[in-house]
């Protein structure tokens, strides 16, 4: 299919005008379950460098009635970056300047496409901090943090991308601009559409910009890893730990991410551990050491078979370096479908023991690790992507799972977001309130062309 | 006026109708500005304790098309719950269930008219603490605090009414329910609901039970009082507090305000102070003792004339009782236009000196206090309501400072919501933002039927 000249003149108010096909193939999907969801062919690709650039983009598809399919780093993992055929990618990798680092108002006014791991350095450079730290913070964009309302470790205690957003700028489906938020911590005037723009996946609009709340950097942060014989014993240590502490990360691996952890990297953890914990405190110097011991107390009245604790950061790092590596671990076992579903933190170990009988009902391999703090888990499938009958099982049990959580009063994704991947499942858990979400939609949007198909 | 038969007999599903002249007098409006705000005549008043209830009361006013008025403690500050002429007031006064306290999931369940102390005893005798602390949480209702996204002292640290709700049930114009947001603390599956509605002041339907999120009690707090020479010192000490602290409460208190308490109590402030400030901080313990030297410190470094601090709670009361005293010492003067703006907090003392300037132009006297820490101040102009040229001035003084804060990046708004109070001023702060929240509300209150007139 060759591209509409007019739509490519159109374009061209946008910066450069990418048709060459190695190029698209490049953009059309994100990091989400390869080979599972689909991915279009674009008419086009540009990258901005302005807002108004933005604009004439979402404009130029708008007068073509063309999908608009923004893209941030393309790390996402649920597939709300995966093109639609014929529509225009808007890549807002070009658009890295951190407009304005405000020390003295706690804010950092970015572009959307600075990535995640530089506003963090920029702030601590100000001797301040930009809490939601997601795995991909080292190459996901800000944009594409607000886009998924991204998580991260230390949301447990700081909250995730919407609690850091104070206000952006966002280009609608007819290319006008409009700020939403407000540049206070606190402000009533008017509905939340700030919160409603974070998480939409780019289906409302295109954020442009953005100010973020900033933090005083923390003292430096206390570290637990504790082992247990059981997953009830493991989630009981959970429910103790955020009942007294506010721990600033609070991770748990299973048995199974560990087999493949230790198949990586001999670490020495002993054959019989069936889960692990990794607590952080920031509470900082006395504070922080009685709060890691506080919850090393908690850990051993669980029935902890062992536990560490220590106030040194850098041997922080090393007993926790199995989490680091949990992902990464299981990647070396085939492909994945990582999963992210979120449940009330008593029911963590009944989300295990589930995920277990699962993967056995179905005959595949399935590591769980996650943010056992607020209930965030990613049980992770692990399957042979040339085998359709494993691809059919892991689908199968990829399912399972996510049913699983809305059984246990959870939800089908913590953090990150619905993409493709989960449309199916929404009904089952907003039911008549996914209407809602469609009305709105409709509203901002009526002729469908932002992101069509996709969050909601 | 006498009401409609036939609503009258459709109300009877929703229990008692009253349309007792003297009853409905005491439902027709909040505590806003008294005398300045319309508040019209109900045609009845229904007081459901169910949501059943709750639904048929608002099904009879969609089928009879008048305006359905939802009403909490009545303590709004801004006329959200004025009645508007042939309304139906729909009191939430007796769904004061606590539905249920998870002490393990840490969230409570709870009818629309629990009472925020209410919540807050209970969630303390689980040795949990419910954060959002209005200064009505004697008196004020969860429901009304959802409605208007009340805010208060401890928020600087714990966040607002918004942070803490996770889910809620929605009677909405049509008399559906649904239930918006997740139960788990982190979900982003669809947008995000349980926001919009927090905040939208009824606008979007009725709140008939909500999960909030409980945290761990924290421990005791450590106090400082200190004085000022000058606003613009006590502004230099907020914004180097918020950069390296993470205090609980960080209230200010003008020169007028202090007048006035000091005439009410004598509390021993010398003549020349300009400003007071009120910290804790509850990190506990020896870091709760060390961040408040750190306050102390900063504090001293910004000028400060006189500080205080100390670790016992009583004594934290005693020294910060100026603080408690500072509205009702105002009304004690007349009758008062309590404001509620919000400004990037370096603003801080440019509003404070602005608002004194406004004071002297306009011949009133405004007394300023609230809360430092996220720039939400409440400058209270306070006026003679029999004296109509004082009614007339006091309200220009009010409009200049709304206008000031929007000149300093700040909002009309950071906590008491629009209501009528404030909604001549959303243009001048939302500009295109407002249609977009006007399109939501029409595309789920087609009829307009839900409050209107209000918050939007």
């Amino acid at each position: 299919m060759s591209p509409p000249t007019a739509l490519l003149d159109d374009l061209a108010a946008a910066g450069d005008v990418v048709v060459d096909a190695d190029v698209l193939e490049a953009y059309r999907r994100d990091q989400a379950a390869p080979g599972l969801l689909p991915a279009g062919v674009p008419a086009a690709l540009v990258r901005p460098t302005s807002t108004g650039q933005v604009q004439a983009a979402v404009r130029a598809a708008a007068r073509h009635g063309v999908p608009v399919v923004p893209r941030g780093a393309g790390s996402g993992l649920s597939g709300g970056a995966n093109a639609i055929d014929g529509c225009v990618v808007v890549s807002l990798e070009r658009m890295t300047e951190i407009v304005e680092l405000d020390a003295e108002g706690l804010t950092a006014t970015v572009q959307p496409g600075v990535v995640n791991a530089v506003l963090g350095d920029a702030a601590r450079a100000a001797g301040l901090f930009y809490a939601p730290d997601p795995a991909s913070r080292e190459f996901s964009t800000i944009g594409g943090n607000i886009a998924t309302n991204a998580g991260g470790l230390c949301c447990v205690k700081y909250g995730v991308t919407r609690d850091a957003l104070l206000t952006c700028e966002v280009v609608l489906a007819d290319g006008r601009t409009v700020r939403v938020g407000h540049r206070t911590r606190k402000g009533v005037a008017g509905y939340d559409l700030a919160g409603l723009v974070c998480g939409s996946e780019g289906t409302l609009g295109i954020v442009t910009e953005a100010t973020l709340r900033l933090l005083p950097a923390p003292p430096p942060s206390s570290t637990l890893a504790a082992t247990f014989p059981s997953v009830e014993a493991a989630g009981d240590a959970v429910v103790a730990i955020v009942r007294r502490a506010r721990p600033s990360m609070l991770e748990l691996l299973d048995r199974t991410t560990l087999a493949a952890v230790q198949a990586l990297e001999p670490l020495g953890y002993e054959e019989d551990v069936e889960a692990v914990l990794f607590a952080r405190s920031d509470a900082g110097h006395e504070a922080g050491a009685r709060e890691i011991a506080l919850i090393q107390e908690l850990c051993d009245a669980a029935g902890a078979t062992l536990s560490v604790v220590t106030d040194d950061p850098d041997e922080g790092r090393m007993v926790t370096v199995a989490r680091q590596l949990a992902y990464p671990a299981l990647e070396r076992r085939g492909a994945t479908l990582l999963d992210d579903v979120a449940v009330p933190v008593p029911r963590i170990p009944r989300l295990l023991t589930g995920v277990q009988e699962i993967a056995r009902e179905h005959g595949v391999l399935i590591g769980t690790f996650g943010h056992a703090g607020d209930g965030n888990m990613h049980p992770t499938v692990v399957y042979d992507q040339r085998d359709t009958d494993q691809v059919r099982r892991a689908r199968a049990a990829f399912d399972a799972i996510v049913a699983l959580a809305l059984e246990l009063g959870g939800t089908v994704s913590g953090e990150h977001g619905i993409g493709l991947l989960k449309v199916d499942h929404l009904d089952a858990e907003l039911g008549d309130a996914r209407a809602l979400g469609r009305a709105i939609k409709d509203a901002w949007d009526p002729a469908g062309t932002m992101n069509p198909g996709k969050a909601i």
